[in-house]
């Protein structure tokens, strides 16, 4: 019995790569049993380790290795390691994970890595890569438990059996067996639980569901774990139009795929392109490329409350004091926007708001920005009498900060949900993307409030 | 056969519940038969709607139809409902859920409905009630499948089948078989498959896995969340102190968890406090309050961007120009920020980055920010030199954003990492929190700057 915490080991992978001798990396492999600590001490290493780790590991050790890393460093070890490890590796790993590896490598890379690996292994490959990338197909594990309609309970199990080690460890392939005709088309799905407590001489056709929960094979990835999630489905069934089974999405990839898409998310949110590797493995080129884009749309955006300022210079000069507000203003209606928007997008993101809740929406904001604005218009009005300003300019403050306050309340508030209206995902509006549309338009109201009530600008 | 996506249906939930008779509840209930459908359409009804279906609903369907509502909406319908349907609903749902529900009732409501159920019922659920909320325990199902370690497989599949109706429909409870002794101290876990493969005659004790992973009744459930998840387990086993089984967690709740998580983070990372309950049911009140603390905290940091201008009056003064380009500076100094903190806190949340990488994490930003600084620099001066104003004053804009990039990624690669070493949850960092901070000693840098700069400034 252990606990969930890995207990303290005498030999860390560092030591017994510095070792240097295969028999140092079995030793390592026999105190550390555990998936997890494994994969810790993996990802941990320097490339220059994983190079040598390659060089040193026995073939069948690397393949049960393997398949703890996490994808990038496994094509990096694969590159590395001499062929025939290689082949070994990915000819032994599950195959919906041996297949995205392998997309991840150059062509003739590729080529020489199937050339090595046994025919049936070949064909089963192949298969996954004619799916394109992100595609449901290219997710699914294509060994599968099917038995015909018309057989008994007893022997479908006979049948299970005989395939067990297609079956591997994987207890979430196994969960559910497949009723097909001779060509593979979907008829009903049983679990094995109920197959093996039904009575052992009923005919499966009489022991499945028939209305079976499918995707076709070109269903977005996401869409596929979605539905796996909605119906807390163990294995979800991949089929071509002809409703022939493939294969299954396994509910196991599911945390992958989610936490994959709220760090695309995250990174979006916060004013960058999503970097596609974890972030430990992106170079500084990468990450610049990354965020240069948004970062000089958003300077063109903000340039515009320079033209805003240069239009008011005289106003400013007139009185100098309304400067000193101008980040405060601009920074609290940006604060604002991206408080509503990201809760907004993410109650899309998880289904609780849809298309027409938007008059509900936005009445909802306004109503809660009206409470703000007047929270704000108190706060700005203490701040202005601290810096011993004039007193219009306190009121000018007050008054701008509550303007500014409900209008970027109903910016972020309509934003979203016309991108969503245009089919276009609402996670692109990032924090930043707000502040900088509400910082010009935050400066207009505040300059045409200050005319409004200051005497000094003819107010 | 159908595809994931709902058929559409002839009478929706709204129609029936106005039709108001038991028949046309009944009705719909036939015509919708997945559980996505029926949820879709229940949290779409108004709190009227939700009464009016309490009433009418007979009290079988109305358990049925109350596990596939929102944990919000359930309490909701509990509290409306008359207290027998209430009580049988209570009765019929999983009990994790049952006890999550009851939770969020009044005492006096709570003890009521209690006292409306199964004596053996009762008993189940106060034993969850009686752990934290937010524990493992609280999340656990109490009805696992046990076998005696002595047992040979065949009894265990006897076993299994005796307790059938225990384990209802859930395929991730019975996924597993656990082996315990007299007192219920676990010695080991095998997959139901691998029981219903093994030879008949095995004995159990030579069939387990002894080596199990579990939780502490007391751990967070997020903590449980991330074990189920890297280990891909269907279900983790909860013990006491004394490695007694008390019930599982589900690998079906882990997508919840996650979820709810992820919401709670992109809330936080927005400038907010989590709401804690959906979107759509958060009164203005309640979103006032989530949001107004972290203003008026930011609101009150940024106020020193005042101070700071005040301080520069003189200078503001001479060179009215300087001011137009406050926002843009203060902005990409912001922009910048966020990017880096929103990027360092998912990495870490996802164990990406940790505390010894704080060396790579710092020079790789610092690399970064180079490159970007210099861009933003070329940036500035050209939109500098479109605005007119004299030339010292474009290359003020430019160092003064190079200086202020720079220090923004510093400050934004150092305070996710430090708050981490202090044991703050690093997500606590928003971008406006950032961005308040870079605001006003981004400030300081663009003065400082242009002092030692311009003629005009004695530079």
């Amino acid at each position: 019995m252990r606990s969930a915490t890995p207990p303290p080991t005498t030999l860390d992978l560092h030591q017994a790569i510095a070792l240097g001798t295969p028999k140092a990396i079995e030793l390592w492999l026999d105190l550390v049993d555990d998936p997890v600590d494994r994969a810790d001490q993996l990802t941990d290493l320097t490339r220059e380790e994983v190079v040598q780790l390659a060089r040193t590991i026995p073939p069948a050790q690397a393949a049960d290795l393997v398949d703890t890393l996490d994808l990038h460093v496994a094509v990096d070890a694969t590159r590395i390691a001499p062929p025939e490890n290689a082949a070994a590796m990915l000819t032994r790993m599950e195959s919906d994970r041996a297949a995205a590896l392998l997309r991840e490598l150059d062509p003739p890379e590729r080529e020489r890595l199937l050339a090595a690996m046994p025919t049936e292994r070949v064909q089963v490959l192949r298969g996954l890569l004619q799916w394109p990338e992100g595609s449901a197909a290219a997710h699914m594990v294509p060994d599968v438990v099917t038995v015909q309609d018309s057989a008994t309970a007893r022997e479908a199990i006979h049948e299970v059996r005989t395939h067990k080690a297609k079956l591997r460890q994987d207890s979430h392939i196994g969960a559910y067996v497949f009723a097909v005709d001779d060509e593979q088309h979907l008829h009903g799905v049983v679990s094995f639980r109920d197959l093996v407590l039904a009575d052992p001489d009923v005919v499966v056709h009489n022991l499945v569901e028939h209305d079976v929960i499918t995707v076709e094979a070109l269903t977005d990835q996401e869409e596929a774990a979605k539905v796996l999630v909605k119906h807390r489905l163990l294995a979800l069934p991949v089929v071509d139009g002809d409703n022939r089974l493939l294969g299954v999405v396994t509910s196991d990839d599911v945390s992958d795929i989610v936490e994959e898409e709220a760090t695309e998310d995250a990174e979006r949110q916060g004013g960058s392109q999503p970097l596609e590797v974890p972030y430990m493995r992106a170079s500084p080129w990468l990450l610049w490329r990354k965020r240069i884009v948004w970062l000089l749309v958003l300077f063109v955006a903000e340039a515009y409350t320079g033209t805003v300022l240069q239009a008011f210079e005289d106003e400013l000069d007139a009185v100098v004091a309304l400067a000193f507000f101008i980040p405060l203003l601009i920074g609290t209606g940006g604060n604002t926007g991206t408080q509503i928007t990201t809760t907004l997008i993410r109650a899309m993101a998880t289904e609780n708001v849809r298309l027409r809740d938007v008059g509900r929406v936005i009445s909802k904001e306004l109503t809660t920005g009206v409470f703000i604005a007047a929270a704000m218009a108190t706060a700005g009005f203490i701040r202005a009498w601290t810096l011993g300003v004039e007193s219009q300019v306190m009121i000018t403050v007050a008054v701008a900060l509550a303007c500014i306050v409900l209008w970027s309340s109903l910016i972020a508030s309509m934003i979203p949900l016309l991108l969503k209206k245009l089919r276009v995902d609402p996670a692109v509006v990032s924090g930043p993307m707000i502040a900088t549309v509400v910082d010009g338009t935050g400066l207009l109201i505040y300059f045409e409030v200050a005319r409004w009530l200051l005497p000094e600008l003819g107010g």
